[in-house]
């Protein structure tokens, strides 16, 4: 019998999103309702991938020059995508992946400046035609944001402690993507109650996907 | 004052063609008439692709996918260009370079069937324009360099296992590489005795660089 391709649906945002917390509830609710879910996340989520990760969020800001950074974070995802995402979609399984590759978009390509066509070369040569088939982008302000990143315990993450005009430009980035690409971005307003976020995201994916989540 | 840009040579060449041998006389022959010189390898050559390199040359066969080996040798390679290179040849010293992007054509492109534009796109992204002022492919019949490969102690080169086919794939990659840059390449006829191909080199570096080496 042949097996329905299982669905990919990314998450994105800047710092502070609730990234986290809302791929925990839509993971549940999908389960809920049948679907074998794999939960996994960008740069990682494959061997290989995981130890390119730790080249990339140890160390000073600075580390990597934006160029190498972008190509780091390409091979990463070409591993996990070979490795992980694809043998799980052949499967029927139901991917939810925290961060991909309008991250890269948003981080490297509008916040450190690289541009557009810089990363959607590097996208091509990872991806060919395969994208995700929904990306919900949690959108904060960054203030907000920052300061809920801030109220967690000291994290990996060297992009919480740069300034606050990159992440304004990650914010507008991932808003600028979702404009470019409304068929598969939704954006949803991440400054609610937990709650009220779940239900939007719930809501994307119910009419989005056509899957019923009751 | 302003200082004189130095010169960026790399040369190139399948196993048991003797690079390392002829990379220590041309970096004596140079300092020897005054030259200040960096020797250099990749990948690698800076602090953050000697750790790319880590993860590419352990491990077994198939540890990575073709797209994803050529991307972590982009990543360090442009690392090693901001790092080393650039600032070596600005400082006004020549760098002699083990392996550079031919070898990802003719390792990646070539040999594992990537093709030249995949690969092109790449150096794009990591190179821009610039390009080494010039590169000696070391050419030597794939039985005789494996032979001497073999005869070295077992390394890290997860290459040297592969079957015969694929080391013919790079030969001829790099001699197709040679004939579409014959500017920018020198073959030189690697069979014969050392002090043979040194006298190749040196000619080479002479004739194309303009330098006297006394």
């Amino acid at each position: 019998m042949a097996v329905t391709r299982g669905r990919f649906i990314t998450l994105e945002g800047g710092e502070g999103a609730g990234k986290s917390t809302q791929i925990r509830l839509l993971a549940d609710a999908l389960a809920g309702c049948g679907k074998e879910v794999v939960v996994t996340r960008e740069p990682g989520g494959s061997k290989g991938a995981e130890e390119i990760r730790a080249l990339l969020v140890s160390g000073e800001t600075g580390r990597w020059g934006p160029v190498t950074e972008a190509l780091l974070h390409t091979a990463a995802r070409r591993d996990h995508l070979e490795r992980t995402v694809w043998p799980a979609l052949d499967a029927g399984r139901w991917v939810i992946c925290d961060r991909f590759f309008d991250s890269t978009m948003a981080y490297q390509g509008y916040g450190l400046g690289l541009g557009r066509e810089l990363i959607g070369v590097l996208q091509a040569t990872a991806l060919g035609d395969f994208r995700p088939d929904l990306t919900l982008i949690l959108d904060i302000p960054v203030e907000s944001g920052l300061a809920r990143a801030n109220a967690r315990r000291g994290g990996e993450d060297r992009y919480e402690r740069m300034d606050l005009d990159f992440h304004r430009r990650l914010r507008d980035g991932f808003l600028d993507i979702a404009a470019r690409e409304p068929g598969r971005c939704a954006v949803i307003d991440a400054s609610h109650p937990v709650e009220a976020v779940q239900a939007s995201v719930l809501d994307a994916v119910t009419r989005r996907l056509g899957v019923t989540i009751s």
